[in-house]
């Protein structure tokens, strides 16, 4: 891929000396910043912005490893071609008018597939703006040659977006307000063959890339991104569109791509320990933030915070209780050194309001900020600082420069709200941006950056295990029927086999007369459960066919009759254990069209729907991902020994979701796993209900 | 209160001539703004700022009407007395040293309160910044006389913020940025008598206020406060600082204020119609959307969005689709005419991504935004419409005035993102705000705000109706209960209480031997439910008090002796009918120190802790209060007849709410009511286990 990155020489098919026409803008964005040369080609000039243009590729007398398209779509297969002759290993495709404009489009898009899947020639595109490079100071986009001229401050954060003007709009955006440093910007649009997984695998060992940053539309290579993901020890930060269907329906008028069920891409990610964000600039605040600090800083995450407005000190503090920080209890060393700053009558607590501290000091040189910082940051029980400042106050100083140096040798991050005065605020955030201290506009915003540098990096903490998948006892029917059968398997068939992959199943026993039925009643104990099973009857619930709390003997009989009746004969009866616990959860399996098999844990019965909790993570799961996800399950209170409710060995439950991700890998037809309810007993999780989907 | 918005005549005590102190910058001010008469007050100068400088209050020949206090906090108190001898009818008092610095300060501040309410005489802040009036151009404050003489914009919204600085860096940050133009901006720190609930009064008559923000750490008249904003048909913000237990602690210690739990506080604002913000910009952003839609604009909320970026239109739709708007759908006819602006390929599908035909127009005067906006407002399924705008591109046009006005012929709202170039968005902000366009930067922020726009003003369509309280049946023993007991009293007791207010009880009876146990027992059926009752006794099931299922009469005898046992001799035995149903909830009353008696709803059972759910509403309430309050309930669909489970009257329920809240209002000891869990049967909710806790 280097060939995108660094050519030697690039070719600009398309390229054009009209003002107005993007093949202009990339020739005069290639002589701002390339360094190698510039071969322009079309038949129609001789010279191009000073450049001797060609006429067809075949006329440029040396080697290209890049060529740069923008002609119009159907004239796009021909030049791909010409490339493959020339020996050109990489080609950016920027014209549209493809995938994304109906069914010629798609056809279009697919010979360009087909090209490059034979030729090995990489395709970038098409229906993109190409890249820039900050750092090495290369521009390959038809972007506005007025944005490149003002130029791209250099960073470590490379961004993948999946659009071609938000890439234009977001840069010109972030540069213009001195937000952040890029290091490569990459539009890749309709992604024919280079995608998200290319460059992901390309920045994990690019040593000017520290944070990586997507927004994605689709992810249709979503199971090897998101093991490149697991392998990337960078943090990554991805903006998902199309989450909802609304969305996922103008995603697909808009990239021609299939989303996929949101629930489990985010179980997925956060599982691969990747930071999702909501919105654009959100994203850009968490991936500056995760620049500067891209390791985990040491502690829990206990902020001081140091205001100049009390009001803003106590809103930071509800922020912070409400993530996974805390607001930090200062020492009693830490509150004497504050207490020098600030009157007798004013007690040093965090939040700290250092208002009263500057007025004190007013007229003196003492820098209540630095000398206040000084005092939190040297504290044992401090792991970060936020400071809320206001420039253009002034009364109010503080030195970016000294923060900047206080937190570098602390090793604790320090975060700065400005408020105030728009120019200096301005000013003030150009001079944090090259000092690397992460500053903000607004306090929500400031306190979720830091949490997000506080946050566990899961994947790159835990990499994947070798994992050896059990469920040896599957009988050769049982095999027979993962292999080979399709639809809902009944409750009975599903929960044998589960049983052979060691998940605890209610005890049971299938019986078809009465007297069968009876002996299995009394060697099973009341009260028991009784089910019709008919062939198709998922709803058995709803079909009148579930019995609870049969006392007796007598009354088994009685419903044995009963439940044989409704079925008119066409079906058998289920004997169980009535299962007690107060805990129901739901477990499963979905295999997602582009994840493949996901493992899912939520809340069971009636509440499921309500307060839709499920979480996903991608199987196959090692212990540490099954640990993982149970923590990562809202309803965990519940198998913690709550109200007097049994506490579930976690090991065992992690068994239970391991085993499910194993019979999703191993067996590809199995599309959908269902155990529900799994009830939390005395004795550990048991399924009670259970449904095993093939096709 | 006008003395305070329009004085004739303001004398300030503590005025100097030093240019570092707050008292020279009151009078800078005053000169900048201010038309009446301004009087300075200090022994020790003849003359400030080129006005006369008074030695005391007794010596100004003409009578005054406002006073600004600005000297040590143990002057004020002569200060104040003063002021009272000289008949001034009203004081602002900007000192700090009060009851934010400890007991000193709490007993100094305690006797300015004795002060108003002695004399009459109208005491505004300690410890504030005072006002600013930019409609009126009036500043009676020690901010910065550059900020002031930068002049502020007048706008609708009137602030009231419980905090000094942050009012200062606030005004100077929404000034400079040309975000929004303001009213009053009050600043009233320790409230020691003017409080936010006589600025909200005056607020509702003030022609110039539009839209009311409040920033409030504490609401100590709370239920005053809630009424008023049932009352005002003006748009209410508020952001309420102290939120979580450590927020409350910062609050403490900077207001010393008691923070009162914040659910509770929540509840009982939605059901005001106010709408509640989290943090500062936000709340300027919702306060100037509603500024510009002060009433709730017809339709349901469906959106149209036009973008230069698709991207940007997907994440638009993801937001739009987590709220209660919804993506409009597009008729044939709007689309056709879309489609005239469109290259042939691109189908005009919502959010409609306008690049195409931006590219398609190049060169051409056609207006790509305002054709497609015409287009979409004139759509019948079109509510508002969204523009994501790109500042500072060539290709890109948009003209404000031309939004403004198309959104105003058509009364519906156009939002507009702007993402850009920084000084082009700058400038477009300006524009937008003299035009009364609604622009963001941030496109979550944006959808949040429309979304509020459109929210219900429940209190403004909904006034409280007058109420005829039910309880009548209460026997006398149950009134004493009510009137004279304490302590928690025991699900008997509690339940034949709650059903002399109407309130369903499941059927029971005490009993202390077995005899009436199994006489009991037989005429309730089987199976049925044994508690133990004793005194204190709330954790029955912890005790092991409760037996469920009992299925017969042999069984009934064997529990009363084992809780018999249990309880060695010292209580009694509940036998209750045992009710099934798949839907616990929660109800309940708790008396709130600043709200009275608030009315809760919950989800019940074991989920209720782990599901938070519960929502609150101020007694009494009205049945269209109680509705409301179910309306807002997260699990409602339980109650909506959910898998099977019998669908729930809801004039029941509110029947339930509207008891348990008059129960709170009739009798003043009753400090909370726990109807835990409320059972929805097919005949209706049950009380099944209940708690009155008195004193």
């Amino acid at each position: 891929m280097d060939f995108f990155f660094k050519p030697q020489a690039v070719v600009v098919i398309g390229a054009t000396p009209n003002p107005l026409k993007g093949g202009n803008a990339i020739i005069k964005n290639l002589l701002t910043c390339f360094q190698g040369d510039i071969y322009p080609v079309n038949p129609r000039y001789q010279q191009i912005e000073g450049l001797t243009c060609y006429s067809s590729l075949e006329d440029i007398p040396a080697a290209v490893d890049l060529a740069i398209v923008f002609v119009p779509a159907r004239q796009v297969l021909t030049a791909i071609e010409e490339c493959i002759v020339k020996k050109i290993p990489g080609v950016i495709i920027e014209s549209g008018g493809f995938a994304e404009t109906g069914p010629d489009g798609q056809l279009l898009q697919q010979k360009l597939a087909e090209l490059a899947r034979k030729s090995g020639i990489r395709l970038w595109g098409p229906n993109c703006m190409g890249l820039v490079d900050a750092v090495n100071n290369n521009v390959f986009s038809f972007m506005s040659a007025e944005a490149v001229k003002r130029g791209f401050a250099a960073g470590s954060v490379s961004l993948v977006v999946q659009s071609g003007m938000l890439s234009a709009s977001f840069l010109v955006d972030i540069m213009s307000n001195g937000i952040m440093g890029v290091s490569k910007v990459c539009s890749i649009g309709n992604k024919v063959d280079v995608n998200e997984c290319d460059l992901l695998e390309y920045f994990i060992n690019d040593p000017d890339t520290g944070v990586i940053g997507f927004y994605l539309e689709s992810i249709p290579s979503g199971r090897r991104f998101v093991e490149l993901c697991r392998k990337c020890p960078k943090p990554i930060v991805v903006l998902k569109g199309g989450k909802s269907p609304k969305g996922a329906e103008a995603a697909m008028s808009h990239t021609a791509s299939l989303a996929s069920n949101h629930r489990v891409l985010a179980g997925v990610l956060a599982q691969a320990g990747v930071f999702e964000a909501n919105d654009f600039k959100q994203m850009m605040d968490i991936c500056r933030s995760l620049a500067i600090y891209p390791q985990r800083p040491a502690g829990s995450g206990r902020v001081a915070v140091l205001t100049f407005s009390g009001a803003s000190g106590i809103v930071a503090a509800d922020f912070i209780d409400q993530m996974h920080l805390s607001v930090a209890v200062l020492s009693e060393q830490t509150k004497s050194a504050l207490q020098k700053l600030f009157p007798a009558w004013m007690p040093a607590t965090n939040p700290v309001d250092i208002w009263p501290a500057i007025e004190k000091n007013i007229g003196t040189d003492v820098d209540v900020y630095q000398e206040s910082l000084q005092a939190v940051l040297a504290d044992h029980g401090v792991d970060a600082a936020l400071l809320i400042t206001f420039p253009g106050n002034a009364r109010v100083k503080f030195d970016l420069a000294d923060i900047a140096a206080q937190a570098k040798n602390a090793c604790k991050p320090v975060f700065v709200l400005l408020m105030g005065l728009r120019e200096e605020v301005f000013r003030y955030q150009k001079e944090a941006m090259s000092l690397g201290v992460p500053v903000f506009q607004e306090l929500y915003r400031m306190v979720e950056c830091l949490d997000t540098v506080f946050r566990p990096r899961t994947a790159i903490n835990a990499p994947v295990q070798q994992l050896t998948f059990s469920g040896g006892s599957l009988s050769p029917d049982q095999r027979l029927i993962l292999e080979s059968t399709t639809g809902a398997q009944d409750e009975y068939v599903s929960k044998q086999i589960l049983q052979s992959y060691d998940i605890p199943v209610v005890k049971e026993k299938l019986v078809d007369n009465v007297e069968e039925c009876l002996n299995a009643a009394d060697a099973l104990g009341y009260p028991l459960v009784m089910k019709g099973l008919v062939a198709g009857g998922v709803h058995k619930t709803e079909m009148g066919l579930v019995q609870m709390g049969i006392p007796d003997r007598k009354t088994a009989a009685d419903m044995f009759a009963g439940l044989m009746g409704k079925m008119k004969g066409q079906g058998k009866v289920l004997l169980q254990q009535q299962v007690s616990g107060k805990v129901e959860l739901i477990a499963g399996l979905i295999r997602d069209p582009h994840l493949g098999p996901c493992v899912m844990l939520g809340i069971g019965g009636i509440m499921a729907e309500v307060f839709n909790e499920t979480i996903f993570a991608m199987a196959p799961l090692s212990r540490e991902d099954a640990l993982d996800l149970i923590s990562r399950f809202r309803g965990k209170k519940l198998l913690e020994g709550f109200r007097g409710a049994p506490v579930l060995d976690k090991e065992k439950l992690a068994a239970v979701l391991i085993a499910l991700g194993n019979i999703g890998i191993s067996y590809p037809r199995v599309r959908e796993i269902d155990i529900n309810p799994l009830i939390i007993t005395a004795a550990g999780a048991v399924a009670v209900d259970a449904t095993i989907v093939l096709g």
